[in-house]
């Protein structure tokens, strides 16, 4: 397939592949596409390690890194252990893990990426572990990145894309110089703003043909086939950005109880909800939606309180339930888009890049009959 | 274009028009599509008079009506006459008026259309009135209707179309027989679920092609042209059904005010909210929801109540906006789609209709060209 993406990465098939899995990001841009490896929660030597063994199993295919670039130069940093939650909301946490059966003390503090605790040096760093790897994307989930971040990457040689949920925020990325915007519509998984990738797309494009025609827009938000990948592009967009659709493939570390609930999940399972990080976050729904949104219990804390209160629990349950424990089980969640409906059988990479191809080509042959007279 | 719902209704163009203004539905036939008169509000002799009307400006191309079938056979009905309102809904509602300097006395109740006050009765005379003008297709927004329903239009040669907003709705209306799945996304304007377009139509072509691949699915929510037709198609649809792109036509009875609102906003600025008919419904965001979404204000009532207490407000509101009022301006608003950021200039039904047609075959030839080695 040839689209403006396809050009500008050298690519075959316009899917660039979000994932925190290294095997998942070489065996994506080895079947054609392009893998993105999630940083944001690496130090600089782990990074090192993560490339160096991509570069060892990629076969030379391109790909790129996804970070949280930070809008500001203030370096943040608010430490789990600087904080104190609120009473009220940890002794709920915590009856609603002993509901399910799960001991709540000597929970673990674990690292989460946010905003306010990734610092521009930390991001710095990361990007010259990347750039010297010869990663030919750079990407960013968060606000317009610093303009001296922007020009690193391009002096070398690398692009740089930007996730937007609406027509303000694609505006502010093009002044910033961003070279890919990915409209990242209401049916992804993790954070996520409140419009529907088809309209959103459409918008986006439109916006950003506008002022800049060469950049391209790719279409992000519950795609998971080659027919949709065939929608994005008839919106006008030069392919896809995928997160959910590799979760369930063979290649992921996703825990296998995760894998089972989300192969058995209809579009109909996943929840937007801010008791996770603090913010609007979409996710498999679970009995921890359901005990958080039951009457009587705490409001959501900010982020990044509510990560604090969450992770550790949620991390605990997801252990438990690979185990077996049916409480945990039943408490356990990960992020994922209503794509997740689409998602009914174990594949591996190769066969899910296959399959986009193939699905891609059924729709361009079904939508061209439908012209023929 | 030919697809399964062009063959089924004969229509050159696949989109089917729903509106409550019939100037537009005879548009919408006359120019190759297919339009629905919205007609669950008229009495049988209103209907009659639409339908005359329609015949004698359609030129004899086909079209159809939007009626709520009920699911069971109870004659409902509770008239506004008949409930009492809680005294501090009603108190909130009017303060809010009065600080948008509206009167809040002598508002009129407003008839309007629920599961409730719809009685199988009346939608049985009503379909008497439709098959005698000869319509061709019978659309239902409820739940699955009941069979004697859909065996009087099919022994009249009629179709029969469902709304559906998830996979589950979408089985039972395929048991029940009917003819046409329309797949209804979270984007839409109106009554609508959780699940985007994108997802949704990919999920219920799946769905009914594994029942019954003659069934025709229709995408819905967001889509305004033919870029987004395409997208439709490409996802296994045989069309798209489309209620606010009308809204800013000439041809439609809209309010002058709400049609410049309307062309102005962006995606953004419509919100799905509880707080006009009682339950979730989308609509374009304006004072009224700021002031009942305010801390402090009382929670949104049941159907039919919220709508007992909405509608006499905001159709105030709504003409005096018209005559330039400030704060009905401001309160004043309307059920529309994300797709609102999309108009952006009032068109005629015929222009919108070969836009459609003209975007569809641009999408076609942009998505030939990228696998074209």
């Amino acid at each position: 397939m040839q689209t403006k993406i396809c050009q500008m990465l050298g690519i075959d098939i316009p899917v660039l592949a979000f994932s925190h899995c290294r095997d998942v990001v070489a065996a994506v841009s080895k079947s054609g596409g392009y893998g993105v490896l999630g940083a944001v929660l690496m130090s600089p030597a782990e990074l090192e390690a993560e490339l160096t063994w991509i570069d060892e199993h990629v076969g030379g295919a391109p790909y790129g890194i996804d970070l949280m670039l930070p809008t500001s130069l203030a370096d943040g940093g608010v430490s789990p252990d600087a904080v104190q939650l609120p009473a009220d909301a940890v002794a709920y946490r915590d009856q609603l893990l002993r509901e399910h059966d799960i001991d709540p003390d000597s929970l673990t503090a674990v690292a989460m990426a946010t905003a306010e605790s990734f610092s521009e040096h930390r991001a710095d760093e990361l990007i010259d572990v990347a750039l010297a790897h010869g990663v030919t994307l750079i990407a960013s989930a968060l606000g317009p990145p610093p303009a001296a971040m922007v020009e690193k990457a391009h002096a070398a040689g690398a692009y740089v894309a930007a996730l937007v949920g609406n027509k303000k925020h694609a505006l502010r990325q093009l002044e910033r110089g961003v070279d890919v915007i990915v409209a990242q519509g209401y049916e992804a998984g993790g954070h996520t703003g409140e419009i529907g990738t088809i309209v959103l797309t459409a918008e986006i494009v439109q916006t950003v043909n506008s002022i800049n025609p060469d950049v391209p827009v790719l279409a992000a938000g519950g795609i998971m086939n080659g027919h949709q990948l065939a929608a994005s592009v008839a919106l006008g967009a030069a392919g896809a950005w995928c997160g959910s659709v590799w979760l369930t493939s063979r290649e992921a570390e996703t825990e296998e109880h995760l894998k089972r609930k989300m192969l058995e999940a209809s579009s109909s399972d996943t929840v937007r909800s801010k008791y996770r990080t603090g913010k609007p976050s979409r996710q498999l729904r679970s009995a921890w939606h359901a005990g958080w949104e039951a009457p009587g219990a705490p409001a959501s804390l900010e982020m990044p309180l509510m990560g604090y209160l969450s992770e550790p629990a949620l991390q605990k349950a997801s252990l438990l339930a690979d185990g077996g424990h049916v409480g945990a089980t039943e408490l356990s969640t990960y992020w994922v888009g209503q794509g997740v409906g689409l998602m009914n059988q174990p594949k591996s990479v190769a066969q899910i890049m296959a399959d986009f191809a193939e699905g891609y080509i059924e729709a361009v042959t079904a939508l061209t009959e439908s012209i023929d007279e």
